[in-house]
């Protein structure tokens, strides 16, 4: 059962290392910088990954696994690629009791030892595109952790595509982002700006990065996907050429793009409370707990609560009973909802004379009353929809909330603090750095949508409020996870 | 398309290598021991993955993730672990631009980094079972590598359970082990033998390990799966004790159980011909291929083979169609054998006319006629079952084949150059040591089912072969993989 945790308003940073421990979602492992991810978080990552896998196979995506390890020699063989994943890396120096002629390092990200493949799998044009993905663990040396948002090693999946074209590549690094945008929304009930990367936040060795980005209950922003425009750097670094329909020799374009079990991290933190998990009930693999009172007939009551759990597995609701008599209903309410589950059934003798009972919804704690007739696994299936869309209503309106547009830096300053805020800047790499270096407030996101854009004039001219020189459009900046 | 096959009369090894080449199912990556899987060859492994998850879902247990990472000091905690697993690691020595002050090794397997966990976990017999598995990638340092069979990296699960008994332990081995037969043979139409381990075959720190074995198409052994009683020496080594209903303190109970990568080698070894490969239905991610012979009028034709395969799909089938006119339909029968696809549906304008079609059986490579009509679906299902039960039918019969009984040495070296070979044992492991000195053959297996046992007289007493002292059993031999 949980132990105590803190609240949010009292230490937002406490509550999440609370929560995750409490709910039993992950756990700090005895190795430096590594985690645990317990059954009840992993069953999180189970939901993502099937909802994923099955829109990158929609797609045209199939999955692959490339090696674990990689020769010092390959990462070297991209410039700004060794620059930035050098220094962050695990590295191999002994394999089967002997030290190891070339150095290998414990893949941080896998563009070269796929490239290292494609360069012997491309010929022609009629081997292109090629559409791969990886369900794999990276590792990224992390000096201070946090479980699920940075850990020393942790799980992601790396989709690397091969094109022969720059505008097909383009296309498939805006697919594959509105991809994430799609599953953040829809699964994870999480509302996100999408947009580009400036160019000192973006992926050591592409020509562009495009991300989505999503407020936290603390107004910090955190990064739930990447997609990358490559160019031709790779195909470059590994000589990795085509030929044309032409008969001309090009070299590949590629993008790559991934998630991570960061986003579990972004799950808690956009919707959780006080009481332990909220999860919205297309994540949650028990999505109904049905707690039978055990007072008077109790063979009648279990036999409800099973026909009822029954009813809703047939209909494709994952619900079970708790009939467990060691524990009491009140510990029970207070379990399942630190656990998360989205929906808890109350059912004892007198509900079921009167035909009716008690449903309260984790996220809102409302409480309500469904009749116990033929209508009940379509009313529980109206809640848990509603439950979804208000859980993105309310991130959303969080957002909203949270996001401020200012004019000048001292407004800025007090502005980011607290959340998004929406300001002009004047494109150059160095007040992006003073601007860092002073509140610690980085540039999210270049947001590209319409809708975004209008509402807050993102593509109005303007002064950059930290030079007063002018600015083309206005960026978001925060505090970032 | 295919490079030539070497036939499996010719050069059996040959064969493997070039079929595994030619179906790319994988390929040797550029380091050292590596192999990456490719998109053909990891759909079979998420097929087998999906069908094991369930069963293993089905049985109570859940998924979870350890560290990749195990400090040099946690291998060391059980004697005979560290000795059977150090040599083959490998070791990680710097991370993040520093020496480390402790190595870490990459998991060969992750009972001790599991039960470090498991320590914090476990505090009373309410704590118990636990039953948790993880997917996960797994480096054995090799030397000489054959793709999937033999690599430094590989892909696998292993089941790690915690019990408050032996006994209960023990069932959840055999459990477990039972879980691989029923997979083996109804997904893999694979027959196995099902037993234990002798002394020096069983896993470095198990009291016990239970087997399935394998027969491929050179008559040599392959071990398709292993589920180890650990007695309470991980316990021991982690000082995980419990309180038990009577509040007495007790050491915890544990098994581990495990199956990898290998067995995607094992399905090609058992089934595969000298066109390429053979999958069984259950396994194949296509099941249909519908090639249409594209004369006279193509639309019908077209329009034809895609309802179809709609129809198909629509029964749960996996059918699709190859309308593409740069390849002829020899070319694609070609493709699709290599490929392995069970079942091939040749559709052609005079075919729809006369209301029958062909369809060629992959397995034995026969052409039947079906009906264009009602009746289709039923018919391709009929067969789809046809060639699952045939394959292993086919396969246990080539097994029996294979398999003699002797009665002194000079049979026994004539015999293990063909096949499996069972014989008494006076269960020493000299004698053992011996025999696979002088044959490189190992006892494979003690089987424990009633069926074989009865079938070969197991377990009447008799003479062993080798040093002629009395024999409590026969055990079966062979040459291995």
């Amino acid at each position: 059962m949980a132990d105590k945790i803190t609240s949010r308003s009292e230490d937002y940073s406490q509550w999440y290392i609370d929560l995750v421990r409490s709910a039993k979602l992950a756990d700090y492992a005895d190795v430096k910088g590594c985690m645990v991810i317990r059954p009840n978080g992993y069953a999180i990552w189970e939901k993502m990954q099937a909802a994923l896998d099955r829109m990158f196979k929609e797609t045209g995506h199939v999955n692959a696994y490339f090696p674990l390890f990689i020769p010092e020699s390959f990462i070297a063989k991209e410039a700004e690629h060794i620059e930035g994943f050098a220094p962050e890396c695990a590295v191999v120096t002994h394999g089967g009791g002997q030290e190891l002629a070339e150095k290998l390092y414990v893949r941080p990200t896998s563009e070269t030892i796929i490239w290292s493949s494609y360069k012997k799998w491309i010929q022609s044009y009629r081997d292109l595109p090629l559409l791969i993905n990886q369900w794999a663990n990276v590792v990224r040396w992390e000096m201070r952790t946090r479980l699920f948002l940075r850990t020393t090693e942790f799980l992601w999946q790396e989709g690397h595509t091969a094109h022969a074209t720059h505008e097909e590549a383009q296309e498939e690094v805006l697919r594959m982002i509105n991809v994430y945008k799609t599953f953040a929304e829809e699964y994870m009930a999480l509302p996100v700006i999408l947009g580009k990367k400036s160019d000192s936040e973006k992926f050591a060795g592409a020509l562009e990065t495009f991300c989505i980005e999503a407020m936290m209950q603390d107004g910090k922003a955190l990064q739930a996907g990447t997609s990358h425009d490559l160019g031709q750097n790779f195909a470059k670094a590994f000589d990795c050429k085509f030929q044309t329909h032409e008969k001309t020799l090009e070299y590949v374009w590629a993008t790559s793009w991934g998630v991570s079990t960061r986003l579990i991290g972004a799950l808690i933190m956009a919707h959780s409370d006080d009481r332990g998990l909220v999860l919205p009930p297309r994540l949650a693999t028990r999505q109904v707990v049905i707690i039978p009172i055990l007072k008077g007939d109790k063979e009648s009551v279990l036999h409800h609560a099973d026909n009822i759990a029954a009813a809703l597995t047939k209909a494709g609701i994952s619900a079970f009973v708790d009939s467990s008599e060691q524990n009491s209903p009140g510990w029970k309410f207070a379990e399942y909802e630190l656990q998360g589950i989205p929906l808890r059934l109350e059912l004892g003798p007198r509900d079921i004379k009167n035909g009716m009972c008690v449903v309260a919804r984790r996220d809102t704690l409302e409480k309500t009353e469904i009749a116990l007739d033929d209508r009940l696994v379509m009313s529980i299936n109206e809640i848990l929809n509603d439950i979804q869309q208000d859980m993105f209503d309310a991130a959303l309106r969080f957002r909203q909330e949270r996001t401020v547009q200012v004019n000048n830096y001292d407004d800025f300053k007090v502005a980011v603090e607290k959340g998004f805020v929406i300001a002009h800047w004047d494109g150059t790499v160095e007040t992006e750095a003073k601007i860092k270096e002073e509140t610690k407030a980085t540039i999210r996101v270049l947001p590209q949508e319409d809708d975004y854009c209008d509402t807050y004039g993102i593509n109005e001219p303007g002064t950059c409020i930290y030079s007063g020189k002018p600015s083309a459009r206005k960026v978001v900046f925060a505090k970032a996870y």
